[in-house]
């Protein structure tokens, strides 16, 4: 018995009724290496376009042990509570080397994953040239069409990873935990400015007083870094112990509301989607330099003499490019 | 009083007889914008070539917190107690908006700062793509140039950073601490993998026993994570006591020694020039590929289409790339 490959109108047809099975089964087939899956996503993209965009589409960041998982199962949980569908997609740091997924390893957000109205999803980080992000923005548009009206997109780690998140998101969530010293205040500086909503999770048991007290330093840092933009919101929470949760959610409704009528969620939409044009164009550009015939011939040779410390890369590269502009 | 430009002679000169101010300002002009100083900063870099390549090149990653400012400190203090010059690159995550430097308000390593063998500097991460390990592979060759011996390059954070730094580099080191739990285990997956060392720091106090610990479950994940290659080495070290650093310099030399011998060393050079290379080009086709004519024109249009929601970003990047191939 051989597995039916599924149609075009299939996948259409699942997703715009909500079937979460199908749903999963396209974002598989969006992540797909091989050509003519891609060929089927892109048209499936293309499909179901038109119905996308009606989500509030929410980046969550914050290092490890701030309690990402733990954090958006309680908000989860507390939407899904109010009849709203929440779709959860994790950006899975895939080992470079061996590729091995890590988040596909442990189910987490367990409770959440249960109920009907989510879904949960690792994506994996590809390292290729806006891999990560243009996999991620394709499974969002499935998840939208599929009618879930809260997004959230989980990233770990500082950096490359978390501008990309900011760049499909309306909103971005830092994750803050208590003690997390000096240095992390300052490498973190980056990530605050991109930050809508700061959240200090653990405000639990002895832990409730350090807190509040983290939360003024970040307040004095946040009015610092803030002297030309908006202040984000600041506020502690308890995950664990569900502290604050429904206030969270109604914070974000309050930005949603503010946004919409400001035209700043307009603004940033529009801001996001040329972001991806720009990421896609990279990629085209990339593919089209590397697939020259001239390129193919003589980059390995240009390598060697890079390689054999003959040349220093940047002057190779110029005269490769040089040639290789000559011969078109 | 007009300030002097430095002629490329000056700066030659002062390279080669390893004069630190001079070599600071080198820096500073290979990491301008500012078209002229490229172009003095290209020759200068063709000039000095010939004098590179010498140094031991070591990339120091690890965690807020992990103590990498006070390592390198401790283990460059030893260094130049035995007469070596030491230079220490720190990329710097300066902040995407304000484009402030965070590392540049602070001066950290003050004792080895102040000794005549070190050279401390830290440069800029850039967000433009090939940004920020150009500009420093560029400060390592000028140092390599002005005698250094050993070049550490420090990272901060998780990710990118990571894997640039590791393609700039002999050696890859990994510093971590004790009880940093599960979810950070499984995200350092992926930069253990790269990891030639792995020292578990701060193994000191009523630590001890927790980082004996520690380095017990790191054997146990390098383990299973080297089925198919070199295991790397794995220590633990206290830079604050002081213990276990002049270990740690032996089996850095003992590391250099049998790279040369097996080949390995010459081998990871010429990877890395490659990846320098790659990275060079990748830029130089992006900067042609936004000065055409014809992309120039119509990209606003693109992306105003895109902004509105009329078009995918992949359907419209596809269609414009097409037109653009077309008019060549």
């Amino acid at each position: 018995m051989t597995k039916k490959r599924l149609s075009l109108t299939d996948y259409k047809k699942g997703i715009l009724r909500g079937d979460r099975m199908l749903l999963g089964k396209a974002i598989t087939l969006v992540e797909s290496s091989l050509h003519e899956d891609q060929k089927i996503a892109s048209k499936l993209i293309e499909i179901i376009f038109p119905f996308t965009g009606k989500s509030f589409r929410i980046g969550i960041s914050g290092i490890p042990g701030a309690g990402k998982s733990t954090f958006i199962e309680a908000l989860g949980k507390h939407l899904t509570s109010q009849g709203k569908k929440v779709a959860v997609l994790a950006i899975d740091p895939s080992s470079k080397i061996s590729g091995g997924s890590i988040l596909g390893d442990k189910t987490r957000m367990n409770e959440l994953a249960r109920n009907e109205l989510a879904f949960i999803r690792p994506t994996p980080a590809h390292t290729t040239l806006g891999g990560v992000a243009g996999k991620t923005y394709e499974a969002l548009l499935l998840c939208e069409a599929a009618g879930f009206e809260y997004i959230f997109i989980e990233t770990v780690g500082v950096g490359q990873s978390e501008t990309e998140v900011y760049n499909l998101t309306d909103l971005f969530l830092l994750l803050m935990i208590t003690g997390m010293g000096d240095e992390l205040q300052s490498m973190k500086k980056g990530i605050m400015e991109l930050a809508d909503f700061i959240i200090v999770n653990k405000a639990d048991g002895d832990n409730k007083e350090r807190a509040k007290n983290t939360v003024s330093e970040i307040q004095q840092i946040i009015h610092v870094l803030s002297s030309n933009k908006k202040e984000p919101t600041l506020i502690s929470c308890s995950a664990k112990e569900n502290t604050n949760i429904a206030e969270i959610a109604l914070l974000l409704e309050d930005f949603r509301k503010r946004a919409y009528t400001s035209g700043q969620w307009a603004q940033k939409r529009a801001s996001n989607a040329k972001q991806n044009l720009s990421r896609e164009l990279n990629q085209l550009v990339q593919q089209d330099f590397h697939s020259n015939i001239y390129i193919q011939k003589n980059l390995k040779k240009i390598e060697n003499e890079v390689a054999e410390g003959n040349i220093t890369p940047q002057a190779a590269a110029i005269m490769l490019f040089k040639n290789y502009k000559a011969k078109k």
